[in-house]
């Protein structure tokens, strides 16, 4: 088949491909990330490019504008290459900021100097130790080896040590050029301790663990000293393989038609890009980072260590594994010490991850009397109920439209982003991250948006709007209110929200809503039964809890007894990751969590459907301070 | 440096090496496998070729005759090349027979048909279990990884299960594509069992471990069936290093000018081609082979797995490692299946190998109320004293005249060698192995002869020869007796041994009795206060007992108190290898074992030269049937 070149600019990157590869997968392959929501099916409209020379087929899309058609304007997931190209990619198509300081970390605190729990003993999965060996005599001759493990044991907790061969071979010069003074480096494969590293002399100082949040949107990394389990630095990326899809499922697919390793490539680079940058910031040495620890859900989770997903989204939703080993970094290609350890926490079932366990041990959940809702809410809504006796764990697919996307003016929360609306005298009014001018709505600001006109009667109950005033019209079709003339994507096209967008918005919600009923239906509970309700996430930093309590997301019960408890997932991560007895529970926190699953439950449907209301088809539910759930 | 090609008839082998380079070197570059006990010092003699065409420099050897000269011999060791060359490699130079059944095995049995211990649970280090699993559900959707792990748990006696990445990324394949129906293969890594390989469908019935005895000489191998722990063949060939030298510490000093994992290098090769050989014989693949069992003396040990070996023969004598852990086999270039596992036994010090180890697992030393001795001849002699409550280990360089070199017309074992000799009617009459004509004298033909020599007062006690008989003449200037005219090596020249072979073998017999003897005495006991003498090793087989009292090699003590056992090093392995608590009560051996160092005893020399005389300067130990060691 015929190779061409495409070339693509700003970039001037070139890549050779093969005839008939669509432009998306060039991108990909040039490593340009760039905008993309519906994972290539020409749905999102986010991928324009412009063929300056050479041809492209493939239909035409309805998201793009007669006037972008005549200047060469394709989208890349249906553009296919049948020539040599030259393409520009415009700034509103390529994704921002590749990685920069967890906002969320700076802004809201989660960002905690010091990992600290009283309930256990500091004990960092990877640790160094400085040993001094008394030197053999004839009288005491054992073995380098076993000097040396048998030196750490007494000096330790450890009963045994495991050590590979690679360390054996150099063990016998390292302590007899350093008057057999080294430091160890002790990583915990469960319960047994490997001795990863010998370094003469005491380095024991330098000693660092790598946290990272997998999100499905958003990774996340934190650098934590391992000796003062303090947080040095916090850094943020987009998930490269947005690329291939906003959601989780589009990518498994994806990943079933390509290579798997695609996938493990994107989350990989990642990571290793986040970890470069935090050690670049702290003037660290890659090889004294001796653990990564990752939580995240099934898929990332899988994706991450390169198994197969094909089963997890097929019925009956097998998981590959859902508590896989401590591995060696090295494995999947993260750059760290070369002998350090990779933990993937343990998740739940193949719809509940480790994101979830890291957050009910963050909670506390798994340790409390009265009955604790956690809500995790992201493009998957995941629910765990319970006490220190039982925990029930549900995943709803709500779509990414509570993080800002599947809107037409939804975009992540970054600078520029509409964070917070308001009704000020009658006029909406918002606020933008870093007081930018606005270029589109995130989570937050959708969630505001949609409560003040809700408020002011702007749209009725349904979600559709019932006023006409100056800022309201139709746009491509669909009634629209308009909150800025223009900025969009930073470009010239007005920034609104349609009728369209609000029952997005309204399913989401309602996804979420009808799980936690549902699940507390089951379990014989009302909503005022609940001594408290976590809501996790990024997402939930930002949000007005009360709005979302007016839109009917969170249902009505005094607020005291509502907390935004942030990103439970790297906060849980953290926790695994500095107390041993915290990694252990969250094994014991899997075993005693049942999975339920919604999809089997007769009246999941009956209870969506009255929550496709704002708030609800039971509206008394959110008028006292108290609702009845059940 | 000039870089010269050297081409090897009859093999027509070439290899290109820098100016300068030995023959020797060369020729093991080549891997041709020639004669050598010196090690390369030109001392033996042993490594004669014929440069037919190119120049060589280097000393002239008194180890050649003129004529040899004249025809262009050299030693390969001396030989140092200054030009392209083309050399032959006479017959005798030769190592005969790469690999061969194992004689031992085949003649005393010690190749039982089925390895057998009733004071354990028989349980292979590695073992093929076939499991069925419960197909998913909905309700059922446990994780592949964990399903596998919890059923083989449920249904054996493992409380956890480790497993790879390479193994959770083939599993949802395999399950699915047979029905749920696997056999996977679970290796002990100390307690921890690893999932080391899983297959679709039953294969639990072709299971095979291969033991190995690393003898400083000879590598024996034995192909065990895992389910019947039937011996199902057994080969042996001498060990490749010998090379650069008969004894360990030759080699050790080679490893350390040159690149240590030469020597690894080239007892992987052995072990290699005689599990080829075992395989082919037995039409098993590869595959199926899931771990290799290695015993050994510490030195060989040490080169199997690449380790340092520098302090092993330096004050105060500090082994790598003793105890190795279990690794996987392809780590050290065995090839078996891929992730098949590879045991090194664990020995007690920098002298005493696990090929002791595995003597006292096998003689049940470790378990007996009586005290007992164990001494394994061979180049190094190896003794442990003892019972259920304490042993002692010591180990005397005996040098390799036992083994039948070091002796002008020593020999290995091999068919053609005098392994037998006795008077009759006052001539001195012999049997060769295989009933062959006489090549030379194996280690148990020298002693009787001695025996004979001595008994026949052909010699005094001091090994000197003292009658004047036809067959007593000098050759090369050293008065010797003749056993055939012609035949040494297959070649023309007679068949001897003079008197400075017989001070060689008055050395080594005295080394091992004296550090008996000294052992003994430290404990405070004689030779009449052990319950029993077990007398080890390939060569134990051959040995005349009432011949090697009278030398003064063994210990007079009532004959029905010593027992002939054999090689308890491949035996104690096989029973290491297949009942896991007889592996951990190797660990527990080691333990128990004091090593005693002789080198540091100040009566060890006295001891020594009194054990100088044949059968021993205290004729009386001798005399009566229960001799004093005190």
């Amino acid at each position: 088949m015929a190779q061409y070149t495409v070339t693509f600019f700003p970039h001037k990157k070139s890549v050779v491909v093969e005839e008939g590869t669509t432009l998306l997968d060039a991108v990909s392959k040039a490593h340009i990330t760039i905008n993309n929501l519906c994972g290539g099916d020409g749905i999102c409209g986010r991928c324009k490019m412009v063929v300056v020379e050479g041809s492209v087929k493939g239909d035409v899309s309805a998201k793009l504008t007669r006037e972008e058609i005549t200047k060469g304007y394709v989208l890349a997931c249906m553009a296919k290459i049948m020539s040599d190209l030259i393409v520009d990619i415009p700034e509103e198509t390529l994704a921002k900021e590749k990685i920069k300081s967890d906002k969320d970390a700076e802004r809201f605190r989660s960002f905690e100097e010091t990992v600290s729990r009283d309930d256990y003993t500091p004990s960092p999965l990877t640790q160094k130790i400085y040993i001094e060996l008394d030197e053999p005599t004839l009288a005491n001759n054992t073995a380098d080896h076993e000097r040396l493990c048998e030196t750490i044991c007494r000096n330790n907790r450890f009963c045994s040590i495991q050590m590979g061969l690679k360390i054996m071979k150099i063990l016998p010069e390292i302590l007899r050029k350093n008057n057999y003074q080294a430091t160890v480096t002790i990583g915990m494969r469960r319960d047994i301790a490997e001795l990863m590293n010998v370094e003469g002399g005491d380095s024991s100082d330098r000693n660092y663990i790598i946290i990272v949040d997998m999100g499905t949107t958003t990774v996340v990394a934190h650098l934590v000293n391992a000796n003062t389990r303090k947080t040095m630095g916090a850094k943020a990326c987009f998930n490269s393989q947005g690329i291939y899809g906003r959601e989780v499922t589009r990518r498994m697919i994806t990943a079933e038609k390509r290579n798997s390793s695609d996938m493990q490539q994107l989350i990989v680079g990642d990571i290793n890009r986040l970890i470069e940058a935090l050690a670049d910031e702290n003037s660290i040495n890659l090889k004294n980072i001796t653990a990564v620890v990752c939580a995240g859900n099934p898929a990332m989770g899988h994706f991450l260590l390169g198994l197969p997903t094909y089963n997890m989204r097929r019925y009956p939703f097998v998981a590959t594994s859902v508590e896989p080993p401590p591995l060696r970094a090295a494995e999947v290609g993260i750059e760290i010490n070369p002998r350090g350890l990779l933990y993937s926490l343990p998740g739940i079932s193949a719809w509940v991850g480790s994101d979830i366990t890291a957050g009910i041990l963050a909670t506390e959940l798994y340790k409390k009397e009265g009955v604790t809702l956690l809500v995790d809410i992201g493009t998957n809504g995941e629910i765990v109920v319970g006490n220190k006796e039982w925990l029930v764990a549900a995943s709803a697919s709500a779509g990414p439209a509570l993080e800002g996307a599947s809107v037409s003016c939804g975009m992540r929360a970054e600078p520029g982003a509409i964070e917070r609306v308001y009704s000020n005298e009658n006029v909406i009014g918002f606020d933008t991250i870093d007081g930018l001018p606005p270029k589109g709505i995130c989570g937050s600001g959708i969630i505001d948006l949609i409560s003040v006109l809700l408020e002011e009667k702007y749209i009725n109950r349904s979600g559709a709007f019932i006023r006409n005033t100056d800022n309201i019209r139709e746009i491509n079709g669909v009634k629209s209110l308009v909150l800025s003339e223009n900025g969009k994507d930073g470009g010239s096209g007005p920034v609104f929200i349609n009728e369209s967008d609000i029952e997005n918005v309204i399913t989401a919600k309602a996804a979420i809503f009808s799980a936690m009923k549902i699940l507390l239906k089951r379990l014989d509970l009302n909503f005022s039964d609940l001594d408290r309700i976590y809501l996790a996430g990024a997402f939930g930093y930002y949000l007005n809890c009360d709005n979302a309590i007016s839109i009917g997301l969170i249902p009505s019960i005094p607020r005291n007894r509502i907390e935004f408890v942030g990103n439970t997932s790297i906060r849980g991560a953290k926790i695994a990751a500095f107390y041993q007895e915290a990694y252990s529970d969250i094994m014991a926190i899997r075993k005693m969590t049942t999975y339920y699953d919604l999809m089997g439950a007769d009246d999941y449907v009956e209870e969506f459907q009255k929550a496709l209301f704002l708030p609800h088809t039971d509206i008394e539910l959110f008028t006292s301070n108290a609702g009845s759930g059940k």
